[in-house]
């Protein structure tokens, strides 16, 4: 049996809706995955996030390999123990957050080492080791090591990030030793289409569990990504789950859903939940706006989060005021499930046939 | 029927197994109180709170009138609303945080003028406005106006302070005009044992519902804290409930059980959970402690909290480390239902009539 079954497709577009299988369970897709960082969800217990129908979660290789390092996680019982999370976990390869958050001391065909932004140690990795770390922490779904490029960036040196990106997809293929795992392949290639044509043909060639979209939503404006987006999931396989890493706002999820793609993840549900900044429906909501200080509604009308069932915005928007976590806490998780029921509704309205109307609709209410 | 029923009574000590009634629901004394400043008790969601087994919850007059206001919280539907809590609310008249957190503009005998620490308004308040503030809030027991000294405290200036405190409980008594709440004087006199008496006899010919010792914990040295707290319990009224406001360590209550406190609240469980500080039956321990890096122990063995049913120390040390708010959250959580158990088994301890072999247990293992 397939890992990837698609259940629907939408006649008008490119969206499905699927069941992908992993060693913890399966994720119905679209799918939204919350992003734990460093081995937790920021300020959300793996019960609340339970509670607001998450499933598969996102861990980075590169916080992880810093702090606590493999070999302590290990020793605490594997990562879905120090997690805390029996359901399926992402794990990143540390391209990503290698070439963002580090200082890079030697790029090469070969390989990165880079200093760590907590202790300035020198650490070293390439395709193997990413990979070796991945299957040694035995996260369901692990990323190939890939090179990210900046927003913007010249031609030759995305040119050879991509060709970089090709030879350790090969190379992480090769070393992969765990067959529980699916192991997906990341396109590259900015916003230059033909460079995402030949990272995608090749990256196909090489038959991975799944395919990733990487390096977008860096700064190249929201057109340009959808653009790449659509352009990008178009020559993907069909029977393969496709992931946009890091995307992002419900408006752009909606159109990446027509365009094709199963999975997301991204910080902004609890990022802007922390800086009271509420997902709704209608747009959002700033918590902090003086306009809540007697308002009893909750942050959605309708919404079946802890949140808006036992807390009025004019409590919320005083918890900001005066400094309590549980301002940042209730926010974020009111966005989590906002993100997760945005979820559901996309998958009822494939199955229902009705994904074109029903997008049309959110866009319009400002979603 | 009385709002205080006493169910045992401890043959050897003053202890007392006993139920308060209240207009939110019945507290099974004795009985710990987390505080919830602002409205919040920190970092933890009122649903968290009910599920360690908290019952009555304290929050401050003196925070909740600077921010938000006692008008806005009525336009927000109440206190219970707006803490998103059913269950009983002790506030505590104020007294308190004036004398400790804000800079004094006035102190006359009628009321105190003060300087808000939040944005330097000019606040009144004396008996018949803080007990107005409380019966408009609606919170189920309410604390009579007094004045808290420093320790230590010139001889002149704590009589003086028991005089106001005497002269408010009177006024306090006469202006409350809501019969659903609970209120309860407050026996003030340092660790001046004769002044105690004289306050405590005072306040007992007004036949409260029932009685807090205050001014405790603010430096006399836990000797001169029991010897008060032993002497002042034994002028209380038997029918009526005891109240040790502000402390504290588990070894302070199990102490100031035996001399027949009913009552306690504390920012303890919260504050020291924020800064890494466990409590458990053998005594704290400090979850940032690089000895906790491998261990796959919970905080306290047997404890059945979601914390040490779900997360390592090796976690909870790394969540701290890293600097994840879920750190401090998920010892706030232990913290919290380790205080609970504690009352549950005093309560059971004295069911038994075996209180004082298990508080010399627990104080044996360094409880």
């Amino acid at each position: 049996m397939s890992k990837f079954e698609v259940l629907y497709t939408d006649r008008r577009t490119a969206a499905r809706r699927a069941v992908l299988t992993t060693a913890h369970g399966k994720v119905e897709t679209p799918a939204f995955c919350p992003v734990g960082t460093a081995g937790a969800v920021k300020g959300i217990t793996p019960q609340q996030l339970e509670e607001v129908g998450s499933v598969l979660v996102l861990a980075n290789i590169y916080h992880l390999l810093l702090r606590p390092g493999v070999e302590a996680i290990e020793k605490l019982g594997g990562l879905h123990k120090f997690m805390a999370w029996d359901k399926p976990i992402l794990t990143d390869s540390g391209g990503y957050q290698i070439f963002s958050l580090s200082t890079l001391s030697k790029v090469d065909d070969d390989g990165v080492e880079f200093v760590s932004h907590v202790d300035g140690a020198k650490i070293y990795l390439n395709a193997e080791i990413a990979t070796q770390i991945q299957n040694r922490l035995a996260s369901d779904i692990i990323m190939c090591f890939d090179q990210c490029t900046p927003f913007p960036c010249e031609d030759s040196q995305l040119r050879g990030a991509v060709e970089r990106t090709i030879r350790w997809a090969v190379r992480s293929k090769k070393a992969h030793a765990n067959p529980g795992q699916l192991l997906f392949g990341i396109v590259q290639g900015g916003t230059d289409l033909q460079l995402r044509s030949y990272c995608a043909s090749e990256l196909v060639k090489l038959d991975f569990d799944g395919y990733a979209i990487g390096g977008l939503s860096v700064g190249e404006g929201r057109d340009d990504m959808l653009k790449t987006v659509v352009h990008t999931t178009s020559l993907l396989p069909e029977p393969k789950p496709r992931y946009l890493m890091g995307v992002g706002m419900p408006a752009d999820i909606i159109a990446a859903v027509e365009a094709g793609v199963d999975l997301f993840d991204c910080v902004l549900p609890t990022r802007n939940g922390r800086n009271a900044f509420a997902f709704t429906e209608n747009g959002p909501v700033r918590m902090r706006n003086s306009a809540h200080t007697q308002s009893r509604e909750p942050i959605e009308v309708g919404c079946d989060c802890y949140c808006c069932r036992s807390f009025s915005r004019g409590t919320i928007r005083h918890f900001f005021n005066v400094g309590e976590m549980l301002g940042p806490i209730l926010v974020s998780l009111h966005n989590l499930r906002f993100y997760q029921r945005l979820m559901a509704k996309i998958r009822q309205a494939i199955e229902k046939g009705k994904f074109v109307d029903w997008a049309a609709e959110q866009l319009k209410n400002g979603c």
